[in-house]
């Protein structure tokens, strides 16, 4: 399987100031998949997610020392949601194979999912993630469960 | 109409190695929409672009002296694609109602479009964009050419 962008997650500042933008503000809702400190919000065929940019770097297991620095960790990472675990490894193995950084190995993480990371050759993270309680529709993008009533 | 996502464009500092990063390496095929130094892929249910850093800043008419700044310009710009001119100005206007700063007024665009820029309350780009010759499906994303043969 080749690479699909699935989710696109901002590493936000204030998180009930940036959630207020995009709900109050832009219209979205969350979807009951959000908890804790992650939102996810089902944005045309593609997903928008909002977590703490310094969350965002713990998740891919950065130094928090990188976040300032220009062209290294910009705030914003990519998923790829993938149909089972051999698939986040197998294309793993293949982003490494073109060259990417390896960032964080496929590993079982705390949300109950299998998580890895990698740096693309400009310097952008992509989670490489499989879990049972994530659907794919047929053209492989991430379908979230309906906002709560 | 509420924001969508339909494009996420890399900023990156070596299109051709970025390209062969994602092409050869993971598989993606340009789309017969890329041309020039833009990058199209069709990847899953979104779009991937590719994009000079200094070319994205260029065209949200961003000073590039912010490229270094952090919290600032992230090299990733997210864009939603709309289906009239119409609904690009009311979705700027909706944004900028709700704390969005503006950044490029929507306006028509040297390839063909008519786009505006506005950052969102957390320093990320958002590009609104309509262009007749991009077709959108049912859900609102964006439906490129298939690759060229």
């Amino acid at each position: 399987m080749n690479l699909r962008l699935t989710v696109v997650t901002l590493g936000v500042d204030d998180l009930e100031r940036a959630a207020r933008f995009y709900e109050q503000g832009l219209g979205l809702k969350a979807s009951a998949a959000s908890q804790g400190d992650i939102r996810f919000y089902q944005c045309g065929a593609a997903v928008l997610a909002l977590y703490p940019r310094k969350g965002l770097l713990e998740d891919a297991q950065l130094p928090e020392a990188r976040l300032g620095e220009p062209g290294r960790f910009d705030g914003v990472t990519l998923a790829c949601n993938c149909a089972s675990r051999q698939e986040v490894d197998a294309l793993m193995a293949r982003a490494l194979a073109a060259g990417a950084r390896a960032v964080k190995t496929p590993q079982q993480v705390f949300w109950g999912g299998y998580s890895g990371y990698f740096e693309d050759t400009e310097g952008h993270l992509w989670e490489l993630a499989h879990a049972d309680f994530f659907t794919l529709n047929e053209q492989g993008g991430l379908v979230l469960p309906p906002p709560g009533s």
